[in-house]
């Protein structure tokens, strides 16, 4: 556990970290130094609480570049809306966190903007899109940070990292101010060291606004929590966790006998591998096609600051038809079926947040990474991953819970109850 | 009011109009006449409640044609969800009602099943695309009638008819068994005399259904209502006011006299017209993207039994790209804005449901016919149309409640209440 006492000691661990593994591409001085970030952030004081905030999420006077190089000087004019709520509560933004190009993809291997390494093992992926934002929680940079989530982009770098990352449901909180990658499935994420810390700074960001036409009225989230009463939980049936890497199938037989000690009752749910996968593909199709769209005047004039690799990806998306992407619609809209048979009879899934930990940059990127996360994004289901205890020098696993849209209070309940069950304990820094 | 007292009334109202207005395209034989209807729906008995089916709701056994004359021959296998429903509470559905083609449209001048005639105007349109499930109710034909709504299409005849017209909240009522138009749009309706045949018949079939995808769960809607508490109404600004037809406007200020006087309090919106009819475009070419899919099949084997009207729709929907879908998406997503702004600081919005009332088939069919209903399946917002006394002789006039989505229930018994204070008292089939 990295989660940084003091101001100071978030700024110490910064210096000391941040030129190694990258996590933070723009770092606000220590305002407790003397430098003048006061006059950036006027009208406030500067309060315990220190948060980094992804690339792609709106912090006035700083760089708003969604990883994007073309986007290297625009220099936001106003705070997103979820800043500002941070703003409100005093809280202290560190610096901009690393992230994928345009948020569309899961490795942090930025050709902007240098690649992000994993905490505890330089020359691994921290994981992305959010990968700038889990990294500097591992490594102490920040209390919290912000993220964004479209199909697991907060939870797979916090799996990766050891630390906790929640997609809350659609709506809840506001995306104005956050570049967009698909308005269907993008979510503003947070990601902490504790289920406790990830709460505190949801229930402040979560808050309805008017201007925001896909912010939906809620309950608000109480900063206390409450005591979880879901006992049934789904987990994964045997050929699903067939296809998990031998450390990750390991720890998940692990935290399985953990959860049946503590009285949990545990069903097996067949994984749909086939229709996630034909979902997230239809996933990618709508983020590119939109992607088109939001990157059009770039792209139109030469695509100077966009990779030939997202170029790439984009063109394919924006050579489908209108009917094609109504096709990809109606996977996604599917998906709910997926989630409900996944689900049925339990209060929440119990699965891996990944296949595999984090993996070398030298490596193939797995196809896979986001086979568990992306149903949440579908369906609008808030999850959340928690990290379990591994064994000493070991990459981090992490553990996702989904239920059903609305039940955040629910879900961050139960999440608080098995992370004290599965002790994370993870080294510090053991090679950074 | 048409209301059939008894089946026999309602077979009798059918053998004596609907070969002239031809709002039923497939007549079952009355059931108490002997003929074996028993041996299509078996193991029920026949109740008092004759109950009208759009004819793009399946209906096991009978033609399921969606208003499409490739689908002339296709027999329903089985009910639609909302259909079983029917028939577990001892309805008798009395026949299929004539459609828009496809339902993509609002005239009922359908190319394979012949127009539906308005009921008191004989050479009128009944409005559409659910003009048969309207017409049959103001004609006596049933007591009830399902219809679907995906821009206004359950609203908009019963508007004309001058009967009762109500689209629930997105996902109330289960769509499976229903030729799509388009999955976002789409909402299954119920179309009657009384608010409060209109409630019990969605009482019964508004069940959650977790077979659909794009169902969602909600409180039950109750069969004997509540009171209404809401006094807060938004109504139209002058320069929307301006462009209702002299009829629509007179009926109109005379209702909001009445609703003044009955202690409502009344603020005016102003109507985003530019806006409306942006996202009223970007609907159509959702839905005729989609249709493109569906009638894939059909289109692709040259098209006979499609209309070259709608072929030509589909063509212009099919030509769009991905990205081009995407910004049609953006568009309705950002109609909650205005939804939000027509109804800030009020609890449901009260306008007229349509610009005009029923029109001649001769005449050019008007462009805003779904101005003021779009918005509620746009946002997913329930909604309802009630008719308003009108003087002898006289078209009907409708006025829409809109309020946010989930409150059914409040939208319901608020057009009870209003329903009564205008009283309607419509001529009794004055050219029928």
């Amino acid at each position: 556990m990295q989660t940084p006492n003091t101001i100071d000691e978030a700024f110490a661990n910064i210096a000391r970290k941040n030129p190694r593994i990258n996590a933070l591409v723009d770092v606000i001085s220590n305002p407790n130094t003397g430098v003048s970030l006061k006059a950036k952030m006027p009208g406030k004081a500067y309060q315990y609480w220190t948060m980094a905030v992804k690339s792609n999420i709106a912090v006035q006077g700083l760089p708003h570049t969604a990883g994007i190089g073309a986007y290297r000087h625009r220099i936001a004019n106003e705070d997103a809306f979820c800043v500002a709520r941070l703003r409100d509560a005093e809280m202290t933004i560190v610096g901009m966190a690393n992230m994928e190009e345009a948020a569309l993809g899961a490795v942090t291997d930025n050709p902007h903007f240098g690649k992000t390494h994993h905490p505890h093992q330089y020359g691994f992926t921290a994981g992305g899109s959010s990968g700038g934002s889990a990294a500097a929680i591992a490594a102490g940079m920040a209390r919290a940070a912000l993220g964004t989530d479209t199909m697991g982009s907060c939870r797979i770098p916090a799996a990766y990292c050891g630390v906790v990352g929640f997609k809350p449901s659609y709506g809840r909180i506001s995306v104005h101010g956050v570049e967009p990658l698909s308005r269907r499935l993008d979510h503003v994420g947070v990601i902490a060291n504790t289920v406790a810390d990830v709460r505190a700074v949801t229930s402040i960001i979560a808050v309805f606004d008017a201007a925001c036409a896909d912010c939906r009225v809620f309950d608000a989230i109480s900063e206390v929590g409450k005591t979880s009463t879901w006992r049934r939980l789904s987990v994964l049936d045997a050929v699903a966790r067939a296809t998990l890497s031998a450390e990750v199938r390991a720890a998940y037989e692990h935290a399985l006998v953990r959860l049946k000690q503590a009285g949990f009752e545990l069903t097996e749910r067949v994984f749909n591998q086939e229709a996630v996968t034909a979902a997230r593909r239809a996933g990618l199709i709508i983020c590119e096609a939109e992607l088109a769209n939001s990157l059009a005047e770039i792209l139109k004039s030469g695509g100077e600051g966009v990779s030939i690799f997202l170029r790439d990806m984009i063109a394919f998306g924006a050579a489908k038809s209108a009917p094609q992407l109504a096709v990809a619609h109606a996977r996604i809209d599917n998906a709910e079926l997926i989630l409900r048979a996944q689900l049925d009879g339990t209060d929440a899934i119990f699965w891996p947040t990944t296949p595999q930990t984090a993996f070398a940059f030298s490596a193939p990127v797995p196809a896979n990474q986001a086979d568990f996360t992306c149903l949440a994004n579908f369906t609008g289901a808030p999850a959340i991953s928690i990290p379990a205890r591994v064994t000493e020098g070991a990459l981090p696993v992490g553990f996702q819970l989904m239920s059903p849209t609305g039940s955040d209070e629910n879900i961050l309940a139960l999440a608080e109850e098995i992370e004290s069950l599965l002790s994370p304990s993870l080294p510090n820094g053991v090679s950074t």
